[in-house]
């Protein structure tokens, strides 16, 4: 514990350290900004004296001077899922790359947002926040913002239908699911699909509202009956046992539109494992995100593609520009989807 | 944008607000810790009138006061696995109800750790870091933290191994291979095979270096051959293609021991859907973690598992308990493992 406890506590200003590294004040927080452009032989050397002089720009006494936190939160469920852990570990990566830290704020199961949690929340002062309508409403939020701008994820026309009911400011990432959801319904069409099953992700999930809107608009656009909608909750388990009701109690379907590709791999199980039916020959299921366990050859899922890299640089370029331009108007980005064709459709 | 230009950005003081509430300053800052005891309708009060008063305590300066970030640093690769991924999730949730919010910090795939990253992270002044010793050595680590103590993961020997390398004060959670590994090759010997491969992960892994080496030691014990060692990255792709090597370029095996169960499920793909061998009958195959897919119908993998919850649970006794006594000599908490038999030996 030696090396502890002769440790230096008091730091050195930035001025000592641009004095003993003869460079100006303004070089040696570039050197500190792992996004600024610096000679690398420079910054090592700045950074060395730092360290000898046991300087670092303090984040919280800056914060405090900037009023920059650099902190991203991101307002998530309280269990997330595949999908949505890698969102935050593509996130994380490209704001650090940025110079921003995510800071993850995890909302209860019933998607009831606490006032203690905002409260908390609003403490680290962060220089954005991105959230779904789910989770918590944009008049909601901004009420416990003091200078951060929400980014929302929204789905299709739940966008409009959000800013209906938000007169506060906030910027969108547009989803536009329907390119994908055509293109799997013409697909399923084509291999001769007639009743069509959508099974559900979770009640409140706005994306799921979404999916089973589209869907059925695209199936009557089509000339096919509405789907029979079967309520899960996205996970694996819930979609293996609502498959086998379908099948069991309900009357079946030729082919399963499921609201993730989590459920999708529940309802090929149930089918394969349980039903002894045959995917895609029996029954042709569908999925949504294309995770990589997608392309696992047990699985092999047809999905419509949310494409994850695009996604993180929309979110981090809605971040950037808002905190160029604190007083812009909405900002807004949208992604587009699209189908991937794999072994579970044919 | 009317509501967001009204808006005050002045703030009141906690005095203030706990006379306006009629309670006591401490109340008040009680009233913001959700993790503090306070009768719920009194917390309203205080939060409802705090509101009105646009009253939050600000972290960036309680950080300066009392020397705490309630920031919880966690290093991790640039890329996480699903285990990863579920660690940060579960771990963030147990934090946030302590509350601490969690801050990663990804490093590059290389497995170095950049000066410029840890001089970053320092700047948070987190509370406490989580990290692996070979994502940044504790030595390095320390340099960078003014007060936190790192608390490490660490697998079986590999503490020692640690611990003689770092004059530097750290915490350990030290994970217990071997009893799950025992159980795993006493099952595999029970069916009968008799040449084992081990699937390998990340090279510069301990957790890998060290399963390669017990599995190693086990099977001696148990007067078996050394394993077949093949080189892998904890991927599913990766291990796909090192079983198809395994059986069209060396000799094969009648049972593989991967370094994961994400490896595990290459390995079953590779020789169900390219092989044509079955998974038991012709290889037995055991993983390693019991990530939730492992119980799924199309793997049904038997695994040496690593019980999330305890082992979050574990980490965050160590980080209060460190936070209790700043001084405290090095503090350790032990997990075990265990089998998990499902249909993948047999």
């Amino acid at each position: 514990m030696s090396e502890r406890n002769d440790r230096k506590v008091t730091r050195a200003t930035a001025d000592l350290v641009a004095r003993e590294a003869n460079v100006s004040r303004i070089a040696v927080s570039r050197a500190f900004n792992p996004n600024a452009s610096l000679k690398p032989e420079k910054r090592d050397r700045i950074l060395k004296i730092a360290r000898e002089l046991n300087y670092t720009p303090d984040m919280a006494a800056r914060s405090l001077v900037t009023r920059r936190s650099h902190l991203v939160g991101m307002i998530v469920p309280d269990v997330c899922s595949p999908w949505e852990s890698q969102e935050i570990d593509a996130l994380t990566t490209a704001l650090q790359a940025e110079g921003f830290a995510t800071l993850l704020f995890k909302v209860k199961a019933d998607f009831s947002m606490d006032q203690t949690l905002l409260t908390y929340m609003r403490g680290f002062n962060p220089d954005s926040v991105i959230a779904f309508t789910e989770n918590v409403e944009p008049a909601v939020l901004s009420g416990f913002l003091d200078r951060a701008v929400p980014v929302y994820i929204i789905y299709d026309d739940a966008e409009e239908f959000a800013a209906k009911r938000s007169t506060s400011l906030y910027d969108r990432l547009v989803v536009r699911q329907k390119e994908g959801i055509e293109q799997a319904v013409a697909l399923l069409q084509g291999y001769g699909a007639r009743r069509v099953a959508y099974l559900g992700g979770k009640r409140q999930s706005l994306a799921n509202t979404e999916r089973e809107r589209i869907i059925t608009q695209v199936l009557a656009e089509r000339g096919m009956a509405p789907p029979v909608v079967v309520p899960g909750d996205y996970t694996y388990d819930t979609a293996y046992r609502a498959t086998l009701d379908l099948f069991r109690v309900g009357d079946g379907a030729d082919a399963i539109f499921a609201s993730n590709d989590v459920a999708a791999f529940g309802a090929i199980d149930a089918l394969r494992h349980e039903l002894s039916l045959s995917v895609p020959g029996d029954v042709k299921v569908v999925g949504f995100d294309d995770i990589p366990q997608s392309h696992w050859k047990s699985y092999n899922l047809t999905t419509v593609r949310i494409d994850l890299a695009d996604r993180v640089r929309a979110l981090v370029r809605l971040i950037l520009r808002r905190l160029k331009t604190p007083g812009a108007d909405p900002l807004v980005e949208t992604l587009s989807t699209r189908l991937v064709v794999r072994g579970t459709v044919g």
